[in-house]
């Protein structure tokens, strides 16, 4: 039997903590993860695209467990009432090959995005950052709000969208939080959420080479958290932000990024520096307070593996787990052919002596 | 909701028209999808070696539907009670990249793989062919040897395996279908087994440059369908029987097959067909009674692309049918954080006027 997280599952399992204190635990784990970089196995993500929209498949293992996640994107599902971005993944065990625990990735996913995206301002925004904009209202934005509260002291937040509809539902769901110290200001335009931030988000779904940050929009000290850009033709920064002499770009996995991060836009020699590479101290995350961060997210395998192990550890804390027979048990395991016997509809007739040769010895063909 | 096929799923849905029938129809929708072979995305496998096994990736869409499978293959897992290959996969909607159908397929492989092993025979074995060895009596081979007999016409089986309980196994699985017009042969070794066959079906499992056939147990006339040697390392044929200069040796996807199939052992400009070209009429399956043909098959994303179609379709045709909760359902797309709203603890405090503006009217930041 393998472990099962749904909808109904992850529920349960972060309504026992509350979402904050659940990512603050998942980006320790993503943290702990990426400082053991050399230990996993690491590969872009294989993607099928499509007119509408691409599906992906992002496994990785660092010997020891093996993890995928399937994700697809497909910005006009909302304008069908479908969700942009749906996922789930398997943590399997490396040294059988079995899976362990299949569960939903769509809603871990905004919560290991958001933790992800607070581990490295952790190490990317100026200490003093306290405003953030967020140009992007839609399915992410609460995660994104709630881990950069709790995690890293952001008190305002400046919010802006084409659809003024989810700012609205942002702004609700951020009230209904009850959280005193948490400012929400609604912006005109990205430029009006833009000014004045310390670090600045980019959520957006569209499907192509958007520009929803110009180099005018840039001040010194700025951290960029440049998540919505994320698949070949589908960026959020004009070129020339990343082209700044006092810009500093880190990626997650270099070869994955350089097709699908915002450095699509540039040549393949454009200097960036993993983030690995940050917390092994080999680079700084940034080495001035004048400094432009840009956090050039794409999201990488081994968030998800990381996501998959935190949840597994989670859920066989409850008792019981759910569990789904995806995977036979069978008392002889070369009779795979057994657990059909009873289905095998038998021939009235009984076995000739033609038929079956008796078992008895093993006899020499004739 | 997403319909799910667990094991007890499995069980049904082929009990309804037992293994023979259900292998027939799966082998008609398999070349159905091999005809528009032109229309798939193909790529080769994505796995991850460790040194107890693999674990696969294998996607594939024609750009209606998407598909992939996760498979390990562990051969030591038999010793500590486990199966060798499990298998799960989902079919997807690639317009909205909703996940579909997430199905068993470690029964199913086994199922499908005998019915493409059998397909490739119509087409390459002798019509008059009666007499199959099988070497190698494991979880497969019940599969193999119903979906020879019902869809080939193969009465007289010849059964070996290094492990005589396999085999015993085997023998008391294919006595209990009671099938009056099956007969089976135990035999000493391999090259008794061979002997006189028609058909030679190899389905070991070492993972190794194993030699389960060599040059001087072929015959000219027989079609050796190689089913074991899946992986790179893992052959089961002496390479002078694919040198053989009245050898035709087809597989399924050529990139593939060239690192995982027989092939492997041979350089990379050796002639090979691909099944589809048989099919098309753009090549022959067999030219002559006297060729030996070669099936190196190693199992392509496409042949679990129909599995898993095929089982949609007859799974929607139960009522009931079975659904998990993979993928959450919302009134509003963009408000993916309202799923964890109840679960969110609430501060006592309530928020106060500076916590939030009103969302009445978009506002200009302050």
């Amino acid at each position: 039997m393998v472990e099962y997280i749904g909808i109904e599952g992850i529920q349960r399992i972060v309504g026992r903590v509350g979402p904050a204190r659940f990512m603050e635990g998942l980006a320790a784990e993503i943290e702990a993860d990426y400082r053991r970089w050399g230990e996993f196995d690491k590969s872009a993500r294989h993607a099928i695209y499509s007119p509408g929209g691409v599906i992906e498949l992002m496994p990785t293992s660092d010997g020891q467990m093996y993890s995928f996640k399937y994700v697809n994107g497909h910005p006009k599902n909302t304008a069908r009432g479908l969700l942009t971005v749906t996922a789930f993944g398997v943590l399997a065990d490396v040294e059988t090959g079995y899976p362990l625990l299949l569960s939903e990735l769509t809603v871990s996913t905004a919560l290991r995005t958001a933790a992800m995206s607070t581990l490295a301002a952790r190490w990317m925004a100026r200490p003093d950052s306290r405003v953030m904009a967020l140009i992007g209202n839609g399915a992410q934005s609460e995660f994104q709000t709630i881990a950069f509260h709790h995690m890293l002291g952001i008190r305002e937040f400046r919010l802006y969208d084409v659809d003024g509809h989810a700012t609205e539902k942002l702004a609700r769901n951020l009230h209904a939080l009850g959280e005193r110290d948490l400012q929400v200001t609604l912006c005109r335009s990205a430029t009006d959420a833009v000014a004045g931030a310390d670090i600045v988000t980019t959520l957006t779904a569209d499907k192509c080479n958007a520009t929803i940050l110009t180099p005018g929009m840039i001040a010194p000290g700025m951290h960029l958290n440049a998540v919505g850009g994320d698949c070949p033709g589908k960026t959020e920064l004009h070129p020339d932000i990343l082209r700044r002499s006092d810009a500093r770009v880190i990626v997650e996995y270099e070869p994955q990024s350089r097709t699908e991060g915002e450095i699509q836009q540039l040549p393949a020699d454009f200097a960036v520096t993993e983030f690995a590479q940050v917390l092994s101290g080999a680079a700084p995350g940034r080495a001035s307070a004048a400094e432009v961060t840009i956090f050039d997210s794409v999201g990488f395998a081994l968030e998800d593996y990381s996501a998959l192990r935190y949840l597994y550890k989670l859920q066989r804390q409850q008792n019981p787990s759910r569990k789904i027979d995806l995977i036979p048990h069978l008392d002889n395991p070369k009779d795979l052919f057994g657990l059909l016997r009873a289905s095998t509809p038998r021939s009235p007739a009984s076995p000739s002596a033609r038929a079956l040769r008796p078992i008895a010895a093993e006899s020499a063909p004739t």
